[in-house]
């Protein structure tokens, strides 16, 4: 690859497609003849206004969301949404309800707990180790929302479709598969995404609020933790992450212009995670731990006959150019992210190393 | 200038320095040799390892912190520090004072109020538009900290000297003046500072926290609100905005390897405003809007005879290869941001054009 550049299958921060880090290379000392810096470009400046409007612009296209979404850019990553949801979107009162898929679901449910909002757990597949997603969840149709995680990036399950909750807004966590394929928007109230797996660098987390979602805010709420502050800025009421903004935003033209949009993406990722998880079906030396009907199309996880072969198959591939098969340290064994920047040969390559793998240690 | 770069003069974000800028220019596709963008390198990893905790070692050794102070990297801005402090550190049952000397610190006191936390205003500057520091002022002995703003880019003023609060530890937002001198560390119980105009891009708040100032922290506190989620992950609770963390450590390295510490810093801080401030004390075409006393080094802000030559001034210089020299639009007239980045140079030959303006329009 270009300057010995490797196959990066790290969970994230994850693998950006390259003409993007080609571009921000190329003017990162003259930014579209400002004589600036993306980096030093006030957030107050035609400059940097073209960024952040194209960027929400091409966010919504994308998604196919009307003018009833606001498209935000936060900053605390996925981790400060879990707690301002319940903060804004739960009143005195009132109730939500939970899906408990694995880690991230956990800590979201953690944080409502201690604001002391009433919530349920409405399903949970901790019972098996968090293997697959639940079906059939009998949600309270008087909630205020529904809150799941829609990949599971240290579990490697994902909601295939996302349930019927009989009209209660679903509020995703979709920090690891935003983008990787196309949504039924109108299901959902708020949806969010630490941006550091399939859209750009860790710093920014996009936020998409559907405006009915606002009425119930409470007024006593610190600025910065509420969704009006920044609705009412074009999430500028303070100084943005503007460079990881400007990411995103080349990352939402590499999606439309060079990838073709979201059904296309979601055609290529389906693509990829078929070569991997079809060739593992093939044999009984490579195990992947979720049930099938939950897998994940973006993290591909994994076990080996042994922890030593697991420690030698991720040493082997480092060798050989392939980064980030560890585990998460929680779970142990083996994964492959494969976001969308991960090219289809990336995988093929990792496939034909762990044939040759299997043949040697099988 | 190299790649026809222009004199910077904004308020924040700001010039960066150049060196800084064309090394992560030079490393953006593969970082250290892990074949992988800084933007793409997993937070777990050796390589961010090195650089958060150089990052840290470097402001310790700058700033002359030891090991009773913790350095964090947080998401937000000092906009969130405004609500962060109050909620960890003013506990039910006690005061905190302020002292309000401009947009931001009033800002500051809003957050206090809205979380409904007892404090009281020490002093202000507000009858004069906060054109100086106030001084003598009778701070509460039973105040739990005393929060100032050691710099306001948007009055133009700053704190030559900090204050004797009688041992009460002084909490201080120095978004725009952080290493730009040396500082009596054992005053302060927290610092905080967005980066983008001393120290770095947008994106993050570098805030040094004294260990005892936890002591208070309150149990009930979302995780990603509670300064000790920070100081037991070295700020890795969830993924950090590793980009603008590393920029921290290479503008570190370039405080301390090129510029010589911040002793070397103050002294050139001191040569740029002096070019300015005593060129505008020469004539009366030009006006610095603060009082002598109050001066800051960082932001100077100054008036014309009328509006028209404000603005002929601004287009001028933008013309002339000097941007962002319109002061903040709550106030008018001209400011000329001259961050620990911005080369004497740069100060020359705004001075040089300053002159030229009068003989032609005084």
């Amino acid at each position: 690859m270009a300057e010995n550049r490797i196959f990066n299958f790290n969970a994230g921060p994850a693998v950006l497609p390259l003409p993007v880090l080609e571009e921000i290379q190329a003017s990162f000392l003259n930014f579209k003849g400002s004589g600036m810096s993306i980096t030093e470009v006030s957030h107050r400046s035609v400059w940097f206004d073209d960024v952040i409007n194209d960027a929400v612009a091409r966010t919504k296209r994308l998604l196919g969301l009307d003018d009833k979404f606001h498209v935000l850019f936060l900053q605390g990553g996925a981790s400060m949404q879990f707690a301002m949801v319940p903060m804004n979107f739960l009143p005195e009162g009132k109730s939500a309800d939970y899906v408990n898929t694995g880690t991230w679901s956990t800590k979201a449910i953690k944080e409502a707990k201690i604001l002391k909002k009433a919530h349920r757990v409405a399903a949970t597949s901790e019972d098996r180790n968090f293997a697959y997603i639940p079906k059939n969840i009998p949600f309270d149709k008087d909630a205020v929302y529904v809150h799941l995680t829609s990949n599971n990036t240290i579990k490697g399950t994902q909601w295939a479709e996302f349930p019927d909750t009989g009209g209660v807004p679903i509020v995703a966590d979709m920090s690891s598969d935003i983008m990787s394929r196309p949504l039924d928007v109108e299901k959902f109230g708020v949806i969010y995404a630490g941006a550091q797996k399939n859209i750009g660098p860790a710093g920014v987390c996009m936020v998409i609020v559907r405006d009915d979602m606002l009425k119930t805010i409470p007024d006593n709420l610190p600025s910065m933790l509420n969704y009006k502050t920044f609705t009412e800025s074009n999430s500028m009421y303070n100084t943005p992450p503007c460079f990881s903004i400007y990411t995103i935003q080349l990352v939402m033209k590499w999606l439309e212009e060079t990838v073709g949009g979201l059904a296309a993406m979601e055609k290529i990722n389906q693509e990829k995670a078929g070569l991997l998880y079809d060739f593992m079906d093939s044999t009984d030396f490579y195990n992947a731990t979720a049930d099938k009907d939950s897998r994940s199309l973006m993290n591909v996880t994994f076990r080996l006959p042994s922890e030593d072969l697991e420690k030698l198959l991720i040493k082997e591939a480092t060798a050989a150019g392939m980064g980030g098969l560890k585990g998460h340290r929680s779970v142990g064994g083996c994964r492959a992210s494969i976001y969308n920047a991960m090219p289809v040969e990336g995988v093929q390559t990792l496939v034909d190393f762990m044939k040759a793998f299997e043949k040697k240690n099988g």
